[in-house]
């Protein structure tokens, strides 16, 4: 009989059900837990605890908050006119570290895929179109991602939003900056050419 | 201000202390936890309460267990003249699925090293000379990690064997199987030709 810790087993397959943890990472953490003192699993513990019970969607974009409204929505200085729609608020974060923005966001909470049983009514779309009903929104910024999925999604909300008559953008596709021309795809050179501005 | 999330810093802050968890990671596994459901939550931190509170050292070999004697030294069938000292339990759970070794095992729980201020006494050497000097011992095999603080450490631990007058073994170094001579180091080169064997 091969030795086996039951109690570190289970750990192990709780990490392993994150996602980008394979199995012997999964193991690794896990022993790494049981490294810690016992404060300090306990606190690991009760941070899980805590976050699922504090985390929930701002009522007003649905991105992720804390607090009853988001801090960016409860921010009076930021242009309520424009509004940015995203995938997750991983890309809300992402947005926020630029320091650019002054606008607002709205979090669709995934992209229509209906191969993956994502269709429309699943994403927070009927949120938005609500918002662009009853506040004076001048500009919505589609920034899905640059994937087909992302591309379908925003394609599908600017016929949404078009009767509203307001402006649509999407964010502009290029080569990264940095980054070596050899290295792009054929489909961001592409973009990057049919994109290209004066200098 | 940018957009902060208290609860999901807090939590990202948890996961990146763990060993190779970088600051992108953690975050991402901070949004994962979120995404579980209340009760998947709730099993995550009392599987992390129970761990450290189930897992101690078996008292015999030092191993890690959530029994009161670990499996191995529990299992009778098991060949009780033979013991492998080992630097960690997940080197025992490595061991064990090879299946071949059928001895005991003692887990030092480190290796020596002054620089990091791990010296003898703070690994469990004192309980291996005691084991030894208590059962009736045949062979040691001394299986620290062919590093320079495992090696040392196996050099210490064969002078403080010696007086005991039993066989001390030291597990084979070599080219690593389905691997390639361009690859193997100078080192491991040079160990592969003095442990040489007939065919």
């Amino acid at each position: 009989m091969a030795e086996q810790i039951e109690a570190l087993q289970k750990l192990a397959e709780q990490f392993a059900r994150l996602p980008g943890i394979g199995r012997k990472s999964a193991m690794r953490l896990a022993f790494s837990i049981l490294e810690l003192s016992d404060e300090e699993a306990q606190g690991f513990a009760n941070t899980i605890l805590e976050a699922k019970e504090k985390v929930h969607l701002c009522p007003v974009c649905q991105s992720l908050t804390d607090k009853e409204i988001c801090s960016v929505c409860g921010d009076l200085s930021r242009d309520r006119s424009t509004i940015m729609v995203l995938e997750d608020t991983k890309a809300v974060l992402s947005m926020e570290k630029v320091r650019e923005y002054r606008g607002l966001y709205h979090v669709l909470h995934g992209v229509i895929s209906p191969m993956n049983g994502v269709t429309p009514d699943k994403l927070r779309i009927k949120e938005l179109l609500s918002r662009i009903a009853d506040d004076e929104v001048g500009e919505i910024i589609i920034a899905t991602n640059p994937t087909v999925e992302g591309e379908a999604t925003a394609m599908y909300l600017s016929k949404l939003i078009k009767p509203f008559e307001i402006k649509i953008t999407r964010l502009a596709y290029g080569i990264p900056v940095g980054s070596d021309l050899e290295y792009a795809d054929e489909v961001t050179l592409y973009r990057a050419i049919e994109g290209r501005r004066d200098i």
